[in-house]
């Protein structure tokens, strides 16, 4: 889904208390930072509530929002600065493409991947969150029993990751056709989730175990 | 689903042309029976459409229909019967738990489960056709290069059979959440599934590779 775009993100991400500039200062240092014993990873955060979420609902865990798009992440860098209680929030505004820079190997516990693009097209294949690049930059940057959390409507997309995760070794650890079918408290609904609830359309769900 | 009784179905099956009363007897030699290079069997055939479809779309092929319900095994009797030119179709009217007394290690090649009952309750999950005794019996007579090609309309039954196939060391091999979403000239459409295409709801298959 394309952003309008927000007049007032760019600039406002300037001055943001919870945008990390030079991600890669941080390397192997996040836990320390986020004063955090396991470290989630949004890849393609968009307006952020679901990190947002998650760090009220696990208070132990420290959450790194990702997303490129700077009016979608300047709108999360304004609910993140507004909650001054979420000291386990960072966000980075850049293509994830650099992943393995950020991250020391074996540093993550757990990458959300919360409907991504599909890329439907298959010359665009490359961009998918779940093709041969990214998925080895997961394996290096996610800890031994590190995990991956997907969740998306897009059927297509979801053949495709669920066969490339268990290609590369993951295991299939958990995995729904309609997880919203049942009450997920332990989850919290993004914003796209909610339209396509709304809308009666599955969530389709996995989870990929490392080891 | 539950079948109405049909009232010719058991006299039918006595003089069946197809109906392998014996199957423990053809044991090791069900290539030669069917005078096939590969081996079919689908479990739970109901009336035998499926069967009976595939065995004309793949004349190289030997296919053995299981089915314990004798009002539907009757009526897929009948057509097997009906249909003279297919010598490459067995019928066995038995409970399926028994498979491995009917077919010698690595002696099958495709195992087919269209539409299994799902079993919700777990207190019956053992009757479920993707549940470990049945899978470890489908270990032991699939060749190595063997394959289950499995559809369900109930997610339910799909999340648990992909999880246990899996668990299992099955390859995934092929992974549909909406299989008739697309042509698929390839494959047989059942009865059940017909019902649920002109319904609109998604057909869920998988594809699982023993080695």
């Amino acid at each position: 889904m394309r952003m309008r775009k927000v007049p007032w993100a760019v600039e406002y991400l300037e001055k943001s208390q919870r945008l990390e500039k030079e991600p890669a200062k941080w390397k192997g240092k996040w836990h320390n930072r986020l004063h955090t014993k396991d470290l989630h990873v949004e890849i393609g955060c968009g307006k952020g509530q679901y990190s947002l979420d998650m760090a009220k609902m696990y208070p132990e865990s420290g959450f790194i929002a990702i997303e490129k798009n700077e009016s979608a992440s300047g709108i999360a860098a304004k609910k993140f600065d507004e909650d001054p209680a979420e000291k386990k929030l960072a966000l980075i505004v850049e293509d994830a493409a650099d992943l393995g820079e950020w991250f020391k190997e074996g540093e993550v516990d757990v990458i959300h991947l919360n409907f991504s693009d599909p890329w439907p097209k298959k010359r665009y294949a490359k961009r998918r969150l779940s093709s041969d690049s990214f998925i080895r930059q997961y394996l290096q940057v996610l800890s031994d029993s590190g995990r991956i959390e997907m969740k998306t409507d897009n059927g297509a997309l979801f053949e495709y990751s669920v066969l490339m995760f268990l290609d590369y070794g993951f295991r299939l650890k958990d995995f729904q056709v309609d997880f919203r079918k049942e009450e997920h408290p332990e989850d919290a609904i993004t914003e796209y989730e909610a339209k396509f609830i709304e809308k009666g359309q599955p969530i389709y769900r996995a989870v990929f175990q490392k080891k």
